[in-house]
């Protein structure tokens, strides 16, 4: 038996080493290749991907995963050994549902896609892609029909980012969020608006890089195992546990690109504090789009946007930036970075309004699943919806409905992971602080190593070892739950523009 | 048999994505890659070569190129379809030859061969590498034996570089070369030394990366297709013809990062030149090392040391270095750049020393593979080499035979190429010259695309079409014959030192 599940072992280390490759040749794609490479590092992708399929859906690794069963259930839950075969069964049982020729319709349908998006959004005309996104609708109307049967047909989408989580549990904690973030919306749009003007100007973008680069450094970055380069989407990548690669961007006219450094280095510090035991298996990664997320929204926010940190950095800020910040002070800067403003681009938008953006997404995704809504009718939901929850009129379909690629691509699904992630952030950050007191003087301090030691401890080494909703539960001893999110919101904007702390309904924890 | 020709191109298109994905995870390795990733890149990279291998070498592969045969036959022999199903044969041949245990063996020899190299190297100690050499000449012989018949136990290694070439032929151009270089250095021993001290002093780097990117500018590096890092090692990598990847070094005490620019420049430009066409097969590559490296040579050599080069560079040169070559004039800095002078390492070595440093390798590798020498005796017999062919005594092993890489991961076979380049570069050249009679006159106005575009069209677009005797008889003309070079360096040194010009024997074409 230990014989077999070595063998399954190198196997799946076999694979995950080719998934690595892919992984370099994705990161290298936007970070260092040539253009003119393009066409040929799409194949060369192609053809990386379609092998990692081909090898990990091979009969032999069916038969090991089937002949391995006695010994799995031999084993503790939580050892590596039964986690690797329980996880890989899974990820098995879902790659092995969907016929390869589908599969080769989605990935060109995908990349069709992907092509008319940027000639629709280039032109603002939703026209240019509905055809695409109509046949990308019914190829993943034919994909959810690989795994019926299901409760809600959005259910399989929704796992390929959130494993083994519902649309009705999705529903449940958007139900309580929604109200909430539109009453909050509603309440800061009577206040007097927070002056952030000094955040636009003159921002040399080699001292932004720099300033993001010292942040992170206090964070543990290290260049022995990380990179950090610029890119025009900030993204995190990892080709090993001791390989992680963050990006970020930088405009000379306005201080933002160390918010999306923080973002990333959450994800990033998510997948480098994996246990090194489980390098080069399947387990090696963060457990889902939502965990992940939590995280990149945690070092962003709850780290980044908490006065503590600024309490500590504002001082180095207004040495690196002193003819931009040298008369503001701490207190008028850090009402700037935590302002909440109803905009129209989602990737723009302040800790309160994101999650509407998402919600707004979700339903709209649920209603071409259920077939309530028509691929045309698309720009007249999303906009009537803009207006109705964040009371801003779209001006055209660059900034409304075209303004995000995952549809042109087909990738249904994954929106909601991001709200979520901001909820389980909440969830995380107030469990933490119920052993680390004092993280306040610690940030104020330039102390953020225990914090990152605490997350690595509950959450990070587990890696895809559990369940999403069992890493959930082991960290906080909890199911999802909206409330410490809305509590921290409530908490936030009271401080920030002096308004009402109570809640608007009673959010209840969702079970 | 469209449809199998299809069917087989497409599988060395995959198997060639993947191969470039390798090239990918080893550039990234000295380039890009956080130290700490070692381990598990070199995993990774293992992981690509055993999965290249096994599809390349799997029995439908051997099938289709079986059926193949008289669809291959039907098509004209310079056909791209008839040069693709013939080459891929040849290195399916090969590659079926080599039973995949040893493969494992050799693999894992050239791993700790290497440890015990860079261990031995660090202490100048050569009884440190000694048991790990002995290990990976006795796994060579086998490696050898896979090939039997031959006519010398040295063919197969050196087919595995220079595919077609026998030892023997390599064996009657060294004949003929060693005499006369040793002739030249003789000759250049009597001659007053070249001054050269204004190479060595404060050159930033910075600078000096600039001024080499200049330089390739103008040869036609374009950032759409090309990259030029720094690495410790300077090499040129390809992961596409449209994704060509040189590497330089510099040091800040020492103005000499351009000739490695220019060298790594030739072996790229040879990649980009080739036929679009031949974009993901296995032709898409120099056809050998001897012809790869003729045009690294070339490149380094033939341009880049050349007076009419300088007459358009060198005034750009005195203005990015003012203080260190101001007062240097055009003809003292011409001459410093052509100086001969014997030296311990093969990868500092001037024009003349350098193919002797070659041929005492291959002197030694012949012998080692015949039995007429034991792996114990090498530091001896490279030392009293050297004296004899350079006239200078070896202080202790680092300097001697443990300073270069090559053994200690098993690769005899590789050196003898270094000089072959050499060679064919200038028979290269004199055929160019027929066609570009003006060559002089276009690079002191600072033009060499021309040149660029005459090598393309005579060498650089066939990639591996035809076998390297092909190619260079389709480029030259003739077969290999090392009279243009001995010519050319008589005629540098002449104007170097004011030797003479006579050659030291009759340097009749080798045949």
């Amino acid at each position: 038996m230990e014989q077999r599940f070595a063998d399954l072992k190198q196997r799946l280390a076999e694979i995950n080493d080719l998934s690595r490759a892919g992984s370099l040749l994705a990161w290298d794609q936007r970070v260092m290749m040539p253009p003119a490479a393009a066409a040929v590092r799409g194949e060369q992708l192609a053809t990386v991907t379609s092998i990692v399929h081909e090898r990990f859906t091979s009969p032999e690794v069916g038969r090991l995963l089937d002949e391995l069963r006695p010994y799995e259930e031999s084993l503790p839950y939580e050892s590596d050994e039964a986690s690797l075969i329980r996880v890989a069964r899974r990820d098995f049982e879902k790659a092995t549902r969907v016929p390869g020729e589908l599969r080769g319709e989605l990935a060109r349908a995908s990349a069709s896609g992907y092509a008319a998006w940027q000639e629709a959004r280039a032109r603002a005309d939703f026209e240019l892609l509905r055809p695409a996104l109509e046949r990308n609708v019914e190829l993943r109307h034919r994909y959810v029909e690989c795994f019926a049967p299901y409760d809600d047909p959005y259910d399989p989408l929704l796992d390929d980012y959130e494993p083994g989580m519902h649309a009705a549990e999705v529903t449940e904690v958007f139900d309580v969020l929604k109200p909430e973030l539109k009453a909050i919306v509603a309440d800061v749009a009577r206040r007097d608006p927070v002056e952030a003007g000094f955040l636009a100007g003159s921002f040399p973008v080699g001292e932004q890089r720099q300033f993001a680069l010292r942040v992170l450094e206090r964070f543990g970055f290290d260049p022995t195992s990380w990179r950090f380069d610029d890119t025009v989407h900030p993204f995190a990548s990892s080709m090993a546990t001791t390989d992680i690669r963050l990006t970020s961007r930088y405009k000379p006219d306005r201080f933002d690109g160390l918010f999306a450094a923080m973002h990333e280095w959450g994800h990033g510090i998510y997948e480098h504090g994996v246990d090194p035991a489980l390098e080069r298996t399947p387990l090696a990664r963060g457990v889902s789009m939502a965990l992940h997320e939590s995280q990149s929204r945690l070092w962003e926010n709850l780290v980044g946007r908490s006065r503590p940190f600024w309490r500590f950095f504002y001082p180095q800020l207004q040495e690196a930036f002193p003819e931009q910040f040298g008369s503001v002070d701490e207190e008028a800067f850090y009402r700037a970075v935590n302002r909440v403003e109803p905009s129209f681009i989602r990737v723009e938008a302040d800790q309160v309004t994101y999650s509407l953006h998402i919600i707004l997404r979700y339903e709209l995704e649920r209603e071409l699943f259920s077939g309530a809504l028509d691929v045309r009718n698309l720009p007249d939901a999303w906009n009537a919806r803009m207006a109705d929850y964040l009371g801003i009129t779209v001006a055209d379909d660059a900034q409304g409905v075209l303004q995000d690629v995952h549809w042109s691509g087909g990738g249904f699904g994954y929106f909601p992971t991001y709200a979520l992630g901001n909820v389980v952030s909440l969830q995380v950050w107030e469990r933490m602080l119920q052993d680390i007191a004092d993280v306040d003087e610690q940030f104020a301090r330039g102390e953020f190593r225990p914090l990152a030691d605490w997350l690595r401890e509950h959450l990070y080494r587990f890696g895809r070892k559990f369940t999403p909703k069992e890493a959930l539960e082991r960290v906080t001893g909890t199911a999802l739950d909206p409330a410490p999110y809305i509590r921290y919101l409530r908490r936030k904007v009271a401080e920030i523009y002096g308004a009402d702390e109570t809640p608007a309904t009673v959010t209840a924890g969702v079970s």
